[in-house]
């Protein structure tokens, strides 16, 4: 029976992208798609790819609406997921949340890099982290929780770490990389990223025909990835912004311990063994790198692995898209499997070839 | 039961759209994709977004695989179709022909646009026009044929010849156009529908930042888009190419007929009425007009419609993926009818929303 | 001697250009450019492309600085020229203005088109067209009041108008053109046409791989070309928005009169004798058709020329910079022949070739 | 009096920059430009934007034109350079190589990465290397040469080159880089870089909307800069495609040594003071990055500086244009200093601005 499905935050880009996966899915049903701003205006006039698909309207995040939904996916800014999960979770819904409020497990941290308090440490520490593929114990537990009738919590992974630490995780945990060498990302963004704000940096004519860094030595996803991979303080993150509206690249310079292997091949080897039961995470042969737009409206992730023997550092290079495993297709993939449903339900394999 | 497929010239942009759209497909199975300069190669290397979703390796076009096609796609140049389409018809196969060779009705036409002669007039005589929504009962016929165990061949229409004919079609055929007016059609393309071939056309950086006009006054689909709408003579079709992928927008101005009236809505509820049973066509309501980008990676076409009272003038725009509705989706929805499945089988109803 | 020059609105797109074009121009001293929004900004900080060329800072539009000037470009919204130029003339400035406030000969095709009065009939009446290839003699008269200490006024024409007169002017004004023929004009705009201002309109992700037509059959721009060329209801005019910064290109269908030759080298030799005298003009050899990459960043203005025999049909395609010969180029030829300077000074003649 | 000029390789993406660079050179004399591909085709054919501008025709590379010139560009392929060189040297000629084959001074090292023999060691020698703010002496050393008399060759620093070590070398020069740390450089460059060659790569189909990382540890660039920074075993390069046509931006992580202060500001102070005689560097406040678009058309450089405290990392950012500071603009630098010319003469300082 189909799970009755809720969206907050659905006229953003993650929020719409969610709209258009969970439309497809054939054991969800979407009943309430919520924007305060753009409330009673049809989703196919604000995004006309949907005329003909849908008759669903945006309704306010206080629509009663949303209380009858099982499943709550939260695509909203940070503080506002803070503030709505409590409740949801009270009453025993399922909410997968986007936002970065849940996701750093130390509050103290949080508070730091966004400038204000966190209110809710006691759910905090119930959240299960939404990156399947390195925490999957962590989604079975809040799992079991919701067999056993909870409502549960889980705060998916950003965009950025996501790429980055599916490219750096294998050599991390595997041993390979120096214990205390210093981790270098350099990652580019496709704008979808900036969000769906027009501004100075997301107008076209400042994007078009640009590359740009951002953010440089001071981006939130850095503790969020020195959390993940167990980097504090040896994490060197700088962002771009290039040309495109979707695709995330991430290019991890990680330093090899003095055993370590400098054979690339043995890298693939080593990684396709680290996600044989991942079904999203594609490990490429030695010599091939990733191309964004390989994976764009998918919820793939294409790994490429390279040596620099001399300076024995590992080249890994992630590429997704950014609203999918970086965002909204990561949301649907942590709802299937805490659901129980397969991990590839409702998912696209394959993207648009050109 | 899955009907056994093959695609000649699967490597080349319509090919391997059609590649993604039959691997998707509930009731193809696809066992042949053949490509002679590629063959030997997996399309997952050719193409990367396919990796880990299928293991078909391109093969030649006289591999013996093709033998066992119920079903087989030309998404080959003109003149390879004239060539290969009798002896699959003459087995049996349900041929659907991407190319040109078997859309211009006569012969003469096509060997003066095509400077080449036509060596399969008595076939020509028996394909149907593939375009489902403008010739449905000569896809019922061909059906027919196949029920009865014959070999049939469709030729679809191309892609500026099928977003020109469905803006146009509904006003020449309803009588509201001038029965001896010009019909002036400016045309716009992503660059795929330059094709694969790498050139000064398709390099990157003389297409990006450009628009320009091609063609002019000597476009081979002029003469198509005249025999489908009945223009001959009356039709200036100038063809643009804009840096974009995927995408083509028609805009046809229409002189209207002196009885003819001269309010939008009027237009928009004609043109709803002629397409009610075309499931892929959206008729956009008076003062909108369609984006590319809605139905880019679709068999989607939206048409938007606008009057320009002083000079009598009706303006049609549509909107298709010009390798979705203006090439492999199109194929597949003829192959759905020939077939005796449903017209939307196989296909996604939703863009990717940014 | 430099003469003394300002730019009223010098932060927006069109304003910005005539910032560089200016502070290049040998004759020419730009002391003020204003914008009340980003007062007391340097123009390098607000487009780092100035970072060591200029110190200039934007005052607002009531600085004293402004007074100083012998020469005033304005690049403001429709209504601020009206209110701006009177007194910037009565006090004997050369006011050249780029915004539609004095373009309309007709102060009541003006306020049906723009909703609003215009105050300023008189000056109407004085102001010359700025677009010199088609109105020099206009230019001329007001060279000569300002040769004798007037205040004098230039409106410019609009960038669509612009290319849009250059492509039909010669066939329309030299007979060629069917008397009573409608024309047809499609046009395409790169981003930077639809302003500075950040909207849904103008965000990356929205343009990016996206063509869509916009202000069908009720563009401003309509009654501006109706005017130039004497098609007062007789104009089809349909501008297009494509995926590029810069570049604007009008394709322009002209009907021919029933003695008119159907030979497109005729047309080629009969535009270049037009065009003899204007140096910013380029009419292509028949069969080439103009890129707008190719003008990007200068004054110039690229013409080609065919023809549909059958349908008695002149296409005649114009590729400009919508920035430049659209806006701030053809602001600065204005005011070179204006102020009695050699037209082509100041201006660059190559655009930048990939 | 005017420096006859003949430019080899003139049809290629940096050699046509250099044709436009030339052309509004008030010192310059373009006579010679070769193309043996396209030996006959005028320029302007070949590249509409110099419609107008000029009536050059390709030659081929030995027509006699080119030994009238004094100055010569060569903008060729690796090894056609060190088959052309050493004949125009020894007959006088002054000689900007834009090729690699006279950058590496140990003729060993270029014979490891290129896969082919340096038979010009003398030549090689004696040639100095074309990055101005760096190795100004060895430029004035050939400069006192072509005073003498005697013909002269420089070696131009490629693209990558010439952005990562204009953001290193204040730092490590200055002795704040930790002398054995591991720099890690991430660039993004334009398709331009890629070649005029059409290919996979240089498809826009296949460059559209796509990032990915190419020749990852093994591209040309990195002996060259571990040549001129002296950073041999210890550099990490990763290039980047990313979808524009001209811009590259490079980032470089520099480990900082011990007693290295941990504040931006203190940088770029530094950096100000390195490049206080380098019209062509701007460093940018602490806190501001470099936009690729901001010099595309230059010769600038931009530079931004930020610190990581934590990891003890400067991350240095330098944005060029490719085909500018790159390529044709630093030829026309070296070959302005190297004929005591003015460093600036020829160069528009400004950006297009949008």
């Amino acid at each position: 029976m189909a799970i009755t499905t809720g969206i907050v935050g659905a006229a953003g880009f993650a929020g719409i992208e969610l709209v258009r996966l969970v439309l497809r899915h054939p054991d969800l049903n979407l009943v309430a798609v919520t924007s305060n701003e753009l409330a009673g205006t049809p989703v196919a006039v604000e995004y006309p790819g949907f005329t003909g698909a849908t008759d669903l309207t945006f309704i306010t995040h206080d629509d009663p609406a949303l209380e009858t939904c099982d499943l709550v996916f939260l695509a909203v800014p940070h503080t506002a997921a803070l503030s709505m999960a409590p409740a949801l979770v009270a009453r025993g819904a399922t909410v997968i949340d986007l936002s970065a409020d849940f996701r750093l497990k130390d509050a103290a941290v949080y508070e730091q890099w966004y400038n204000t308090p966190h209110t809710q440490s006691e759910l905090l520490s119930r959240a299960a982290f939404g990156l399947p593929e390195l925490f999957r114990a962590d989604l079975t537990r809040v799992h079991a929780s919701r067999e056993a009738g909870e409502g549960v919590l889980v705060a998916c992974a950003g965009c950025y770490p996501t790429a980055t630490s599916l490219a750096a995780a294998p050599a991390v945990r595997g041993g390979q990389a120096a214990p205390d060498g210093v981790v270098v990302v350099d990652a580019v963004s496709g704008v979808t990223g900036a969000g769906k704000k027009a501004s100075a940096r997301t107008h076209f004519c400042f994007a078009d025909e640009n590359v740009e860094a951002y953010s440089v030595a001071s981006h939130r996803h850095t503790p969020e990835i020195e959390q993940i991979l167990g980097l504090q303080g040896r994490l060197v993150f700088t962002p771009h912004l290039a040309p495109l509206n979707r695709g995330l690249l991430s290019t991890v310079n990680i330093p090899l311990a003095p055993d370590a292997p400098l054979d690339a091949a043995v890298y693939v080897e080593h990684y396709r063994t680290f996600y044989e039961d991942s079904p999203f995470v594609q490990v490429l042969t030695a010599g091939s790198m990733p191309k964004t737009s390989s994976v764009v409206g998918t919820n793939n992730a294409h790994i490429g692995l390279a040596v620099n023997a001399s300076a024995r550092m590992l080249i890994a290079v992630c590429a997704i898209d950014n609203l999918g495993k970086g965002a909204a297709g990561q949301a649907l993939q942590c709802a299937n499997v805490v659901c129980g449903l397969p991990e590839r339900r409702g998912f696209d394999a394959i993207a648009v070839p050109v």
